[in-house]
C-alpha cells in the first residue's frame, strides 16, 4: 500500500505549497481534507503516515485550531517544518471587471490580510467567509452569491478564473509556518539546526510560575522562537504554553530545560525535536555546551564515589 | 443628540447581553454592528461614545481581531468588563425536525464549542460558517443553504424559530469576556477590584526579554489574569503582549510597575483601567500596600534634602 | 599507630569543647596546635587524621582564616559540624580584686564580645591582644603586663586562677560552629539532616553573577544557611562565596544545583557533605523530592529512546 | 577652634597616609586614635569633623570591625572614599640582623599578608600580634619580647629603625581601601563617578531574600562593587549586607534602586554617596538613564490626570 500524506485542499491551497517541499512525499498519495481536525484524525487512524498543518501566520499569529489540537490528541509528533510565502489574487469568473465586484468570498485570515486594499479598491464590498482560500474561488462556480475571491496565485493553475488583481495581501512579507506531523515517537536526528515544541501546564497554586517556566529555558541559554499561550478551557485564566526552543531534545541544555520543565509542570507534552526550515544553526554560548554538561556530570559523579578531585 | 452604544449584533447575540449589563447604556441608542472593527470605529469616529466587543472566551482564547485593533487603533480605552455565560441552542426554521438535519449554519466559535454534541448527536452534518451567532439563524431564512443554525437562547425572542436542542456546549462553563470601549482618557476610579489593562512590545536585541517584562509586574507584588501573545507582524518571532493586570493606576504598586515596563518596552500602550466584572477585590500582599511606597520616598527625599535620619 | 586530632589549643579552649563532641576522637591523641594554619597543615601532612576548626561566630561572622585556608588548601574535606556555646570569665592570679583591674589580656574575638561589659565595669582598661583565649589567661603566670584575662569558663579546671566575674559576654545567647577537617574523599553517608559547602567563584566577565549563582540553588528549591563573600585577593570587587546548603549531594535537587554552580563557575571547591550540628532533617516542598527528579529523567530518556509516551 | 580629623595611629599608619590623601584636612589638627570605635566615636562625640577608617582590603576583605560599627552607630555618613597601596618591611632595633631574629611581633592583619615571606626567611619564628603596624614597631623600643616588627615603609621617617628586608608583602598589588565617615547629612554633590553605602537587613520570613534585594539594584542596571554579608548577631543564619553600589542617591536609576530596597527591607541604612577614589565615570546602559525615568514618570501622571496619550 502507498504511503499518504493529509493536507488542507483542495489543490492550489498553501498548505500543499508546503508538502511539495516535503522530499519524502513526492510520488505519493496525497489526501485533500477540509480542515486540522480531519488532517490529524488520518494521522492517528493510520490513514495517512503524515499531516501537513499550518500552525502559525506572522500577521495572524498561532493557528489556534491547530495548538488546540496538537494539546489535545495524544500520539502526535512534529517531524519537519516548512514556510510558505503568502500572497494573494483577486479572481472572479471570467467577463468579470473589477468595478462590478460587490461581494468578496474569502476566507476570514485572507479576507483580514486583504482588507485594506479591499477597502482602497474595492470600498462598499461585503464579505462571505469560506473554510479556504481556494473553497472560496470554487463557489464562484457553485453560486453567484459572490462576485470575485481571494485566492493563492497558484489557483490560476487549476481553474479557469480571471485574475483581477495581484498581489494584494496588505503586508508582502507574510509567511506562514507549516508543520507535518505524524505518529512516529523516533526523533529526527541532530542537525545543529534544529527546534524542540513542547506544550506545558503551569501550576496552579503559585503566583508567578510563568516566569519560573520560561527560567526553565533562559537559566540553560536556550532562546524561545514562539511562546502561545492557549486557554486549557476550565475556567477564565488558566493557561496552557505552546513553546518553540532551539535546538533539539538530545543538545545536553535542551534536554536540562525539558527536565526541569518536567518537574515544574503538571503537564507537559513534548511535540518533537525537527530541522528548522530556515536551516539556521542554533546559536548559543560556550557555557551552555554539550561537553561542559558533560564534564559537570563527571565531577559530580566522582565527588559521590568518594574520589579525590582532580 | 442622544448618546449611541456599538455592539456586534444584530439582536440576540452574546455581545447585545453584554451591554445589556452597562446601566448607562439603558435606554440609549443601541447599533448594531458587523465586526469590531466597524465597532471601534464608530467609537474613534465619535458615532458612539462606547462600543461593546469580546475579547477573549474561556475556550477559544482572545478574541485576536480585537486584540490587534487594540493595539493597532490609538485613542481608545477599555472602561469597564462584562462577563457573558456562553450557552447555544440547535434552531432550525419551523417544522424541521434534528433527523433532517444535514447542514449546519454556524459561526466558527460557535461551532467550534458544539461540536462534540454535533458529532454525536448530528455525525454526518456539513458546517456553512457564519460571521455572528445571530446572522446565521437568520440566514435560514434568507436561503436553504442550511437546514439549522446554532445560535444564542435568546434568539427565540426575537425570530420565529424552532429550538430543536438546548444547552449543546460542549463546555457547561463557558464564558466570553467583553470589555466596553470609549475614547475618554479620564480613567474610572479605583473600586478596589479593578483591572489595568496594557498592550507592550518586547525589545529586540535583547534576550529574555519577556521575562524581564513579567518581572516588572512579579517584583511589586502585582498579579496578571491575561498575558496573550500577538504577532507584530513585521516578521515572524516578533510579538506583542496583551496583559490584563491586577489593580488600579492609581495604586502605588501598579503604577510603579507601569513605569518598569514604560523604561524597558519600546512601545507600551495603556489599554485603561476599570472594575472587575467579577467585582473581586484585588488580593496583594501588605509588603505591597501603596503605604510603604510613599513611606519609602518620603524617607529617599529626606535624604536627598540632607535631612539626618528618623 | 593511634589516631590524632588537631585543635586550637591549649586545654580550656572552645575548640577543645567543640573537639570534646566527637564519639570517634574520644580516647585519642588530641593535639594542641597554635593556629587554623597549623591545625590544617596537621592533615594535609597526615601527622592527624583529622582537625577541629572555628568557621563562623554568631556575633564576628565567619572565621575569615578557616574561610581561606580551605578555600587556598586542596584536598580538604568537612567531615562534621559542631556547635559550642561562646561564654566567658574573667580570670586573674590570685589575690587580684577587680578594683585592682588595669590591663586586660585578651583575644581580639573575645575583647569584642566582652566590650560592653568592660567599658561598664572596667571604664579605664587597656587591651593587650593574645592569640587564643587560654593562652590570654596564661600570659597572667609568664609576665605581669596584665592584670586579668577574658577566658572560656572551663580554663578553671585547668590552671589556679581567681575568677573576678562570669558570664560578662555581651550576647548571652552567642554560639561558635566548628568543623572537623580530614583528607578524606569518602563522603559521609545521608542523615536527613545534612549540610553540603562549597566555595565557588564568580565568573569575571558577567553582570549579575551572584544572582545567578543563588538562582542555582533556589530553583532547585535548596536553602543556604551560609553566604559569605571572600576577596579573592588578586584585586579589590573579585570575590569567591562561601556557601553551606541544606541537604546532602546525594540530595538530587542539591546534586542538580551543584551541576548548575559546576558549570557555571570558573572554580567550585566541593568541601563535603555532613551531619549537621542541630540535626535538624532538611526542610523542602514536595516538588524537588528525589523521586521527582527520577521520574523526569526516565521521561526524557524514554523520549529520547523514540518509546512513545505512556 | 580649629578642625579635628581621627585616625589608627600613631603617624606612620596606612590610615594616615589615606588622611593625607584629603586636601581638606591639610593643615588641621589630626587625632591618632586606637581603633575604630573610638575613631568613630570622636565624631559622633562632635570631637572631631570627621574621621579616616579602614573599610576593606584587597587580601583580607571587609574590616569587620568597621562594618559592624557603620551598622551599630546611627548618624554615621561616608563622605570619602581613599586608596592606598599596602606594602611592608622588616625592621628591627639597630643593630640587629636578620638571621638573629626569634620572635616578629606585628598586627595579624600585616602578619597574614607577609606570612609566605616569613615562612620562607624565617622558618622558625614566634609571632607577637600587636594593635596596629606601628605599634608593633614601637614595641620594639619597648620591650625586647620581639627582635624585630612588621611595619608600613613610611615607619623609617618618624623613627631610628633598621630595616631589615623591604617589600615583603605576599601579594604586591595589596591595597586597602578607606572611608572618610563624618555626621553631616548633606550628600556631596553628583561627580559621575559615585558610590553609594547601605546597610541593609533581609526580610526574616522569607526564602529568596538576599536574591530579591540583589535584583533591586539589577533590574535598574545598578552593578555592586562590595557586598559583604555580616551576622546581625542575634542567632546564626542572620544577617545583614553591607552594600556598595555605583552610582549617586540622585541619579534616578540609584534612586529607585534604593526605594525598592527600602520597601523590601526590615532594616536599611543609608551610608552615604561619595566620589569613588579611582574617578572612574559609573558606566550603565542607556536605558537607565535619568531622562528614561523622567520621561516615563511625565507619561504616567499624563494618564493618571485624563490626558490623552501623545
Amino acid at each position: 500500500m502507498s504511503e499518504t500524506y493529509s493536507y488542507l485542499g483542495p489543490s492550489g491551497t498553501f498548505t500543499e505549497a508546503a508538502l511539495a517541499q516535503v522530499p519524502e512525499a513526492e510520488g505519493k498519495d496525497w489526501r485533500s481534507v477540509n480542515n486540522v481536525g480531519e488532517a490529524l484524525d488520518d494521522v492517528v487512524s493510520g490513514r495517512s503516515v503524515a499531516a501537513m498543518i499550518a500552525i502559525e501566520n506572522s500577521i495572524e499569529g498561532g493557528v489556534t485550531a491547530t495548538l488546540d489540537a496538537l494539546a489535545n490528541i495524544p500520539g502526535l509528533r512534529i517531524i519537519g517544518e516548512y514556510l510558505v510565502r503568502v500572497q494573494f489574487v483577486l479572481v472572479a469568473r471570467p467577463g468579470t471587471t473589477l468595478d462590478e465586484v460587490r461581494v468578496v468570498n474569502a476566507h476570514p485570515v485572507a479576507y483580514a490580510q486583504t482588507r485594506k486594499w479591499l477597502d482602497a479598491n474595492v470600498p462598499t464590498h461585503g464579505h462571505i467567509p469560506s473554510t479556504s482560500n481556494v473553497a472560496a474561488a470554487l463557489a464562484l462556480f457553485e453560486n453567484d452569491l459572490a462576485d470575485a475571491a481571494i485566492a493563492p496565485p497558484q489557483i490560476v493553475q487549476h481553474h479557469a478564473l480571471e485574475v483581477l488583481a495581484e498581489n494584494i495581501a496588505d503586508n508582502a512579507n507574510a509567511v506562514t509556518r507549516f508543520v507535518l506531523v505524524s505518529k512516529s515517537a523516533a526523533v529526527p536526528a541532530p542537525t545543529g539546526a534544529d527546534k524542540t515544541s513542547i506544550i506545558a501546564e503551569l501550576p496552579e497554586d503559585r503566583a508567578g510560575a510563568l516566569l519560573e517556566l520560561l527560567e526553565q529555558f533562559s537559566t540553560r541559554g536556550v532562546n524561545l522562537s514562539l511562546l502561545q499561550s492557549r486557554p486549557i478551557g476550565d475556567a477564565l485564566g488558566r493557561y496552557r504554553f505552546v513553546i518553540d526552543a532551539d535546538g533539539h531534545i538530545t543538545d545536553e541544555r535542551v534536554a536540562d530545560a525539558l527536565l526541569g520543565v518536567r518537574r515544574f509542570s503538571p503537564h507537559i507534552l513534548f511535540l518533537g525535536s525537527y530541522p528548522r526550515a530556515d536551516k539556521a544553526p542554533v546559536q548559543y554560548t560556550a557555557r551552555y555546551d554539550d561537553g561542559v554538561f558533560l564534564e559537570a556530570r563527571q565531577w559530580l559523579a566522582a565527588l559521590i564515589a568518594g574520589e579525590p578531585e582532580a
